[in-house]
């Protein structure tokens, strides 16, 4: 199964209703859980670092650590939707994924350490909720490739 | 100005939501004009390729040949969002931009011959609504860039 580590909601019903909708296809078919962690508030902190430090800690305890762990990071590794298709039914043969997502500032570098492999979706930076939304149709076309099955539109 | 002339409609009510969204936070601020043709129907051609050279001949009617194009293609040359802030705001300088997108089967050679730029918005593949929707948060966050104002989630 696949699990999404993610900071913050999606807080735009549009953003939600699109990656409701790839979930929905996939349904049955290919498991994805969800999980929201609260984002650090910046303002209760000395620097973005110690929010960001605050944030990697609630991931790690929301973290399998036998899972194969891939970190999204506009400074990752630039794949194209074959490949990332390869990546994932490649390891779901013998492991579970999980992919994070970070806040607003980033993921610090305690998570980067843990991850398996940082992936870029973009070297663009996208928001995160754009950020989820790709992340999920690229998992939805990964399935359709992998099964072979015609990308419906 | 911008241009963004893309084969067929936004069908989707959350892209064509989120993307009025960007397109409104930019109104009076950039003007962005958006010509949707209509697809060539596939089954009326030969070939794939008869029915994107259908579309390309839509395509050059539409353009205006003293803009600077740029069109996405996964092929293209990949920007970070700073880059591509730097190349739009250095461009509109002097020349109007037209971005193109294309259809479910890509474009015609005929096109690209015509660009100055090709740009990739990722080495993933994406839904055409998809392209559209991050192409429009990019131009958005270029202004923002550009303009030295922060970037409004």
């Amino acid at each position: 199964m696949l699990r999404v580590i993610a900071i913050d909601k999606i807080k735009d019903i549009n953003y939600k209703n699109a990656i409701n909708d790839f979930l929905q296809r996939l349904n049955n078919r290919l498991k994805i859980d969800i999980i929201e962690l609260a984002p650090a508030k910046y303002i209760n902190f000395d620097s973005k670092e110690k929010a960001i430090d605050k944030e990697a800690d609630k991931i790690l305890e929301s973290l399998n650590h036998q899972d194969y762990v891939i970190i999204l990071d506009d400074k990752g590794k630039h794949l194209n939707s074959h490949e990332f298709s390869t990546l994932i039914f490649d390891t779901l043969n013998h492991k579970h994924i999980t992919f994070i997502i970070g806040g607003a500032y980033g993921l610090s570098s305690k998570i980067k350490d843990k991850s398996n492999i940082m992936l870029s979706l973009s070297k663009m930076t996208f928001p995160h909720e754009l950020a989820r939304l790709v992340l999920i149709e690229q998992i939805y076309r990964a399935y359709c490739i992998n099964s072979n099955i015609k990308y419906h539109h």
